[in-house]
Order: C-alpha cells, then sequence, then structure tokens
C-alpha cells in the first residue's frame, strides 16, 4: 500500500499524545488532519508542541475541541485516541459507529469481560457491546486479528513489559502458572502530564519507591493475557516503582521454571526470532538502550542456588508502551510495512 | 562518658569515607587525628572535601599515606577502615594486635566461616584468625556483643536493607524460609568513585538496569544472618539495579508468609519499638525521606489475591548502608549516646 | 545565653518550611511550640515531614491553622514566616504589635520603599509602616542592626548568590557600576512546591531554560543594597535559569573592573576573612560543595584578553538561600553562637 | 541524487561518532561500509551500540581497527571523522589525498590560522597545508563553499550555539564589538566519553559548575568567525557551565544593542527565515524542545531598564552541535535534500 492514510488524533497533550504526533510526523504513509485538545484548541500545535515544527503540515494545523460531529467532518479513516480511561469509550463508541478505524490507547476496551473492568476500575464499563469487537492491541501476539481490526486496544506499558518476555514460557508450559512475582520500575511519564504535588520534579528526582500496591489496574489485562496464554487462571504478585527518569521501564520478574535455563532461552528467541521490535539476548537489559525506540529487550537468569528463575525486559514506556505500539498497528491495519515510521 | 575520643581513618577519600567524615565532623564527642589517602597525601582534608571545611580542626588536618607505623604513632584508640575488600584485613589485623578498637566497612570480617569468602570473592582469606572475634555490626541485631567489641565488620548497604525487615519475620517464624524473592535498586554511590565507563554519569543518567545477577557477593553476609535467625540455611534470589539517583537505596522482598498481615506489622512493630534508626510505619518507603539521615524505614503488604506478602524498606546507602552505621557502632562502643552525630 | 527558646514557625508545608523545620530539629537551643499549615492542620507535623521523625519533640506537635490568636497563645518569643509574598505581612504585622520577634522569609519587609514594592510586586504594599524597622537580613552586611532587631526581612535566594560576592568590590571602588551581567542557575526547589505543570519532573528533567526575564522580582532587592554599597543608583541585568537539580544555585557575574585580579581576591579574603558562611577560595564553585549547608563558596578570575571581571558564586537556595540564613538571623537575635544548628 | 552512497565513520565509539551512527542508520541515501574502533575492532557493531540494531545492515557489520590501509580499500566516497583533536589531522590527509571527501569533527580544521591552532592547542598544527582548503562547515554560512569542498570542518558545540544567534547581528552592524558577554550551560555528553572522575554520575549530578575559565579552546573558532562576519577583530567573554542533563546546550548572551529590539528580531527572522534548522521564536528556548532534533531555537530580550540586550539558543549538543550539523553537511555535499535523515 502507497496511498496516504489521513488520520486523527483525539487528545494530543498529554505524554502519550504527544509521542504519538512525533512519530507520525516522521511517518511518510501518514497526513494528520484533525488533532484535539481540550485545554489548546484554536492555538497552532506546533506553537504548543515544537518538536514538531518546520514541517510545513504541521506549521498549518490548529488544535480544535474534541467534538465528534468536528472528528466525523474530517476525512480520516483512522483516529488514535489519547484519552483518560473512561473518557475514550464515547469516542470509540461514535466513530466505530461511523465507520471509522480507531486505535485506543486508553484501559477502556483492553479486557474481554466488563464485570473485571469494574472490579478493577470501580465503575460500570462504558460501552460493553464493543468488547467483544476490540482486539488487544499486542502484535507479538494477535498480529493476525489486528489486521482487519475495526477497534483496537493498545497495552498498557506495564502489561507489555510483562507480557512480552512471560507469554512465551506460559504457552510453552516453561514455568509454574504460580509463585509469579513482577517487580517493575518505571519512568515518571508513565503517571502522564497532570498537575500534581506527587510528580514535581523536587519530589521525584532523589527518589525511588513502590506504589499502587497490592492491585494496581493493569493487573486486569496482564492476568487476562496470562491465562490465555497458560490456558488456565494466573495471578501475579506485581510492585510497580516509580524512578527519576522521564522515560523507560524496566521489569524483573521471578518464576519457579519447569525447564532448564537453555530451553527458556531457546523458547524465547524462537517465539521472537522474526519479530521486528523484540530483541532476546544475552546482556541484561538497559532502559537507555530503547529509550526512544519501539524495542523491547528480553534475556532470562536462572538461580542454580534457589532454582528461581528471572526474566528481564525494558521498553521505553512511551513508545512499545504506549504510541509506538499504537503505531505499530496502525501499519498492520493499514498495510504499511510495520517498521515505518519506528525506525529511527 | 563524656570526654573526647580520638579516632583515624583509613581511606577517606571514596564515598563512603568521606559521608564517615562529613558525620564525624559533627560528632561532639570526637577528634579525629589522623586521616589516610594514597591519592592526596600530603594535600589538606578541606582541600580534598569541601564540605568539611571552615571547621579549624579539619582544616589543620592533612591526608598521610596509609602506613601503618604512622597510624599507630597516633594517639587514636579507634580506627574506621573505609577501603576496598581484600586491604582492609592487613590494617585490621596490625590496629587490632596493638590494642587499638577497628570498625571495618568493607566485607573482610563479616562471614563467620573463610570457605564462605573464599566462594564468594574468590581470594584465600586475609585473616582467617580474626573471623572468630569479629562482630556483625548491625546494632539491631548484636548491640550486646558490639559494645565490648574490638573489631567490628560493618554490614553492606544491601544486606542492611534486606536483614532489617526480615530478620524479624525469620525469627519468629512467620515466613517461609524458601522462595524469597529480593528486588533492590540503588544509587549510583553505592558502586564507589571509580573511574570506569559505566559509571559515567552519561552512562547512568536516564537509565536503569539489573547487574551482578544471579550471585552477588553481598549474599554470602545475607544469608549467613538470615540463616542464623531461621535457625536453619536460608537462601534466597537477589536481584540489585542501579538507578540515576546518587544516594538512596529501595528493596522489595517477596514472601510466602505463615501469619496474617496483623500479625507481620505486630511483629515489626515490636521488634524495632524501641530502635532509635527503624521506623515501621503504613506508608510506602520513599528513599527521599531517609537520605541524608540513618533511618531505615519498612512496611509490609499482603498480596490477598495471590497470598505473597512484601516487605519494603528504604535507606540511604551511604548512611544507615555505611558511614552512618559505622558511627552507630562507634557510638555503642565508646559509650556515646547511640544517636549522636547522627541526628541531623 | 543558654536557656531553650520557645519559636513559632508559620506556614511549615513549602520546602523553605520544611527545611526550616528541619535545621530548627537540629537546634540544641530551641523548643519549636507551634507550627501551622492550613493543608495539613490537625495531622502529626512528622507524619507529613518524615524527616522529622523519631524525636519526642516533634512526634507530639500537631499542625495547627494559621491563626493569629492561636500564634499569641502560645508562648513563642520568635515567629519564622516562610510564607508567600503578601500572605506574610499581615501575620507580620500582629506578631509584631503583639511584642514577638519576626524572621520573615518572604519579600514582603526586604525594600525601604513602598513604591518599589509596588512597581515590582504589581501591589500595594500591605504594611508600610514597618518598613523603616525592617532589617535586612543578610548577616555580612547588617549583623549590628539584626542584633536587636524586631523584625527581619531576610533575602531571597538570588539577592544572596549575587550580594555576597559583589557588595565588597562596590563598596570598595573596585568594579564599575554599569555593565554588570548576571547569569544565575538555580535548581527547581527555588520555585516552590506548587502543582503546575512547568514544575512536573518530566517538564524540568533534561531541560534548561531561562525564565523571568527581563524584570524578575528579585531585581528590585538586588539593586537596592547594591545601590548602597556603591553609593549611588546601580542597576544591573539579570538572567535567571531552572536546571534539573532539587537544591543549588550557581551564579556567573561579568563585571567591568577597575583593579586587577589580585587586588580584587585581597578585597573579598578581607571581606570574609571573619566570616563563617563564606568562603573565598581558588577552585571555582560547585553546587555540590555547598548544597545541604550554609555555605556561599565565592571566587574570581579575569579575562585578560577581554578586560573583563568574572565572580562566581554558589549556594544551596534552601540554606543559605532561604532557611539557614533565617537560622543565622535567628542565633544572632537570640543571642546564640551564630553557626548553632548549622554545622552538619 | 538518488544513488546510495556509500560513508565510512573513523571513531565511532564516543558520544559523537554512536550519535553519527544512529543518524545514518536512519538516513535513507546512505550505506555504511566501514566504522572503526580501536577499542572495540572486531565486535559487530550493534552488540556495542544497541540501538542500531535490528537492522541487517548494521548487525552485518564489525567494527575494524582505525588503519588507513583498511580505510582505502573500502568503497566509501566520504569518511565522517569523530576522533579528538590532533589524531585527526593524520587520517584526513591521507583520505583527502587519496581523493575521498572527509568530514571531520574534531577541532583540527576550523582555524584559517594554524598560529592561532597552535596559541590554543599547546602543539604545532599537524597539517596546516590543509588548513586554507578546509571549510568551515556551518551550512548557515558557509552552504556554497561545502557543496563542492573536500574537506569539512564541523563546528564544536559552543561555537554553533554561539555563532547562530550572534552573526547576522554583528554582520549587519546591531551590535557593539565589545563588552560581549557568553553564559552557556552544557550537558554532560558534551565532555565525551572518557574515564574520569570528575565526569561520574556521583560527581556531575545535583551539581552545577563554571569551568575552562576564562581561555576555553572553542574560543578560537568562535572569535575567527565572529571577526569575519563584523570585519574586525571580535573578541568576548565565555563561560562554560556543567549541568546534570545528558544531551543539551544552552546560551545566554549579554550584548550592547546599537539597535532597538524590534530591528534584532526583525534581522534574526530574516536571516533565518529559510533555513530549515534555526527556529528564531519569542518564546525563551528550553533545550528539552531541541534535544534530538538538529534544531537551534533563538530569541532575544532587550533589558530596557539596562540597555543591555540579551539573546538565547538551544541546540542538542551532540545533534546541531556535532553530529546533526555533520550529516547536514555530508546532505549538501552528496546533493541530498539537506533535511534528510534529520527530521524525527
Amino acid at each position: 500500500m502507497t496511498n496516504t492514510v489521513d488520520v486523527g488524533i483525539v487528545g494530543a497533550t498529554g505524554y502519550t499524545g504527544e509521542e504519538l504526533c512525533s512519530l507520525l510526523a516522521g511517518h511518510p504513509g501518514v497526513r494528520v488532519v484533525s488533532v484535539t485538545s481540550r485545554q489548546h484548541a484554536g492555538k497552532s500545535v506546533t506553537s504548543v508542541i515544537p518538536r514538531l515544527g518546520r514541517r510545513a503540515a504541521w506549521d498549518a494545523l490548529t488544535f480544535i475541541e474534541p467534538d465528534i460531529d468536528a472528528l466525523l467532518a474530517s476525512d480520516a479513516s483512522f483516529f488514535f485516541l489519547a484519552l483518560p480511561h473512561g473518557q475514550a469509550a464515547g469516542f470509540a463508541s461514535a466513530l466505530h459507529a461511523a465507520g471509522r478505524r480507531v486505535l485506543d490507547l486508553s484501559a477502556d476496551f483492553r479486557l474481554r469481560d466488563a464485570s473485571v473492568y469494574q472490579e478493577f476500575y470501580h465503575d460500570v464499563h462504558p460501552a460493553p457491546e464493543l468488547l467483544r469487537e476490540a482486539v488487544y492491541g499486542l502484535p507479538e501476539v494477535y498480529r493476525d486479528r489486528i489486521r482487519d481490526a475495526r477497534l483496537v486496544a493498545c497495552p498498557g506499558c506495564y502489561p507489555t513489559s510483562i507480557l512480552i518476555p512471560l507469554l512465551p514460557l506460559l504457552r510453552g508450559g516453561l514455568v509454574e502458572t504460580t509463585g509469579i512475582h513482577a517487580s517493575c520500575i518505571s519512568g515518571v511519564s508513565g503517571a502522564g502530564r497532570k498537575a500534581e504535588l506527587t510528580l514535581l520534579f523536587a519530589e521525584c528526582n532523589e527518589s525511588v519507591r513502590a506504589y499502587g500496591v497490592p492491585k494496581h489496574r493493569h493487573l486486569s489485562e496482564i492476568e487476562q493475557e496470562l491465562s490465555l496464554a497458560a490456558r488456565e487462571p494466573v495471578k501475579l504478585t506485581f510492585v510497580p516503582h516509580l524512578m527519576p527518569v522521564t522515560r523507560g521501564m524496566h521489569t524483573t520478574l521471578f518464576l519457579n521454571p519447569l525447564a532448564g535455563e537453555f530451553e527458556v532461552m531457546r523458547t524465547l528467541r524462537a517465539a521472537y526470532a522474526d519479530e521486528p521490535f523484540v530483541r532476546v539476548g544475552d546482556a541484561l537489559p538497559d532502559t537507555k538502550h530503547v529509550v526512544g525506540s519501539n524495542f523491547c529487550d528480553v534475556t532470562s537468569r536462572l538461580d542454580l542456588r534457589t532454582g528461581s528463575l528471572m526474566i528481564f525486559s525494558a521498553i521505553d514506556n512511551l513508545t512499545k508502551g504506549a504510541a509506538g505500539q499504537a503505531v505499530q498497528n496502525f501499519n498492520i491495519m493499514a498495510g504499511f510495512e510495520e517498521t515505518t515510521g519506528l525506525r529511527s
């Protein structure tokens, strides 16, 4: 496919939305035709997001209010939703009903079961009728279904960093389904662009802390996908930490192995041999090698003394953990080479 | 005891040694009479460590070569050794033989068994005859033996951050002795002041990575002390991570509980009710609340969904994890109030 | 004077107020008897400021509303005001009228002329009758007047970092009074603890920017004091920058010299030879050597090629630039050794 | 021109060399055929620079020794030299003599006068015969000469950040040629990847300091170009500072204006209206808006109170300040669109 595709971005001024704009600005097959921002409606996009500037197409774009009629008036055949959970569902429903294809970066359509949504998000699901149709946007698992999907629910950053290394091992029966402990460390942009005291520079700098223990919302989608892979219910203990970097996410998983280290590495390598963005290597991952890219770096170690298996992964929470993964899904849906716009 | 005590510091220009100087400069009962630095011998101490300046006693001090005869020529009755492992033992032996009391901050005398030292440090122990006499310098456990000790082996930072929250639970039989997973995050000063590429600002900034997996040297002393508390052999799986802060260490432990959350917290609170530097609280610890202090903050959470127990701690790796703990031990040995010089 | 002095702190939960609490907690001659916080009234002080904890006196303190009657009901003979400008004046007036001595850390009483206040703060001065009595709290200049003052207006961080190196040169006629260019770099805590997007970690990290150009409010007090020293009106061009550190302030001044480098250094050294917190040295100052201390490090360089003189200084913006200076003033007023509580 | 150009990179493992590899990996018209690294000769390039990985061409590349015969054996028609000053000249001479076109990122060929080199670099120039032919690689000034140049000397980061905002003002006679004061702040990567104690994370983090005052080597090329623009000798006072960010450079210039603010901005806008990488705007520049891009953001402010003019600029020291500028020059030389490979 070589024609240009018109797309719209709903909610472009959070960190994820801004990263999405940045990636799509470098995508040779995309023309962004509408960008919404409640806060900045009426302003030129490049006055608010300077790094997009000096591109004629972007310098001419102006933020519009997130109004569904205005969005439908545009020619965009694809819409990216970078909104808080709960707010995305309304836009997704209306755009979907109008025949536009939707990539939702919120949590609204990641769960198959509306009652699990209610348990973890403490609210009735706003559009349960779409849950059946939505495809979980992890290309390494659902590529074939993503291709023709009309609504793709892009995974969160923690889920991506845990699922990529762990799914092949559960699928192959190489680890027990119990006693899974996840210790994850996220950069501060993962918490969003919110004017909150706890996110101030002087509060986050020179600080590390766990938070959201023991029942973080992302657990719901993680366990859904782990259980599907294992073909039995899987639960895990999940501790997220916040560290003073802007971008980056590191995950350490403690597992009870049912196979040896060689077999584990062979399975991981085989699972991702043809994947453009998953790199299974020998070295322990370092977030600085993936920041700004769509890569997920993975390795494992067996502790012979205790018998525990450790799996490690590193991603950029705003790229493979959000906007980059959305663009990867878009490329699959729109028929582009999967790495288009995600290479530099 | 109210008189001033003369002390010497061997190896004052690493991060631990510098912190030791800083703490002792604020100690009302200490006079530092000799300070060694191979690199800076002959220079005034305050020209090399500016934060000590404008104190008459320190402005007059000059670094000397780390020479045992010169050290013995001084009146110091206590010596702090802030040297790399393997280098401390020689000084400790000579000073001990001469009747001086020694606080060693290296790993040389932390293990009771020379063969374990050899296994983890890949070298014959340099002074095995002293291992029997050395006391492990964790005041919360060995206060009574520290009081009259002639050689105190101060624990490392990872051991301190793991042992303080975990020992009371093993001692009381509240957690299983297997399946212990430790995920620790350390600031970069913990790696020492070494001119290595991997420790450069541009390598550590905006980066997080695991390292030293699966058999970090500190495991030897951690397992020694855990086994003593549990009265049976204990092994753990230990993953240290490096994060971009100068000071601070955060530990998350995953455990299999044999008691409920209430009992766990009650045991932790009871264990440390009278300890001046261990604070068991409800909030998840944040390293920024302990940096610059000798505190160890501790709490726990039970994940009812998985049945796993999590214990969290935060310390300053250079204070409670090194120099502060050494001063605490010194206060016990010399008869000062235990918090002297450690309060601000 | 050896008795304990009772003090009150009005506004204790900003960065300056918190630092003030921390310093006073380590002051052997102070008992803090009332601490206000609108936001945290009713909570225990140490639950909000953990680093104060494990001190019996502080663990027993509870925040009260900032109510003038409640403050007057306490026995405190000294009050520290750590409030935004405009809010401090009302408390200062009432406390002053009741015979209590006041150390105001806001900008409300730093200017001698109410019309200059109005020009720079865009508001009528709230208590002009007190301007005559207030003493500018820079001990290196006004120590004698501070001793008996009833109202001390502690200088801001930028003024302190510029005035200390520059006043002796203007006083001695060693530099021209025109063509003064100040380039200052401040840590983010200097902007206060405010829930603003521009102060978020992900906005300040990996960023440096100038701001507040060309007429920053602090210019008014800087030029007032420079003019007094020069005995003629002095104006300067002032560019503040924000950098990604929590604490620290670095100042570079470009000047037209009327004397040689030797004379400049001799004058600076002579001016501060007996000052406990000003260190005139040969090395270029580094903020990391003064962070956590009340020091101001100073040096100069002459560019022989262009004839320009450069003066450099470094302070901790929260210590010598705010809370530390207030405690230094308090020590002078209350008859303590000037360094009490400011040494470690 | 649409064919692929074969290029070689000499010295690829410093920060500049690594950034060059990264940019060229995303350049659609370039094939990198040889990459040298003394330290890593024999290893695969992507094992050392992970962010280049998963590109077939790069995964197949192996570092070679920096040997001139090996380089000449390759088909590369262009060579980028990312070597320390003094080491580049020999390679440049040999490659130039063999008819290859050279982009040198070192300081070796930036000065027109070998005696100025000797004054600032304290060494006899290693290849003075080439100084006449070398073109100073600032495209905004020398684009026409760069097009056919056989040896381009790419400017340093400080020079780029000072020359771009200042040259148009000197050329147009809008500012005096005396009394120019430059206060620059650089990220730590600007100091290179060297195993030195002063560059350690724990030394640079939470620190800001001036250095290299008063006669930094970069002054020589800055003054050469300023003097050419002003058609009279120009000297400036230059203070570089180091701040704790990995990438980014901010420059504040204090000037004596000979024209009003409107005229200054009009001149700057006119000078760069057609430049793809210089953005003259109203907002004060922030390095975070240019990091990862080849942009130079510029603005000015006049202080009406003092009559001083301030000019501000922000660049990424590794992109527009080094590797990006080299690629921009390469695009001009090889006939590519000037922004090729520099857009995302």
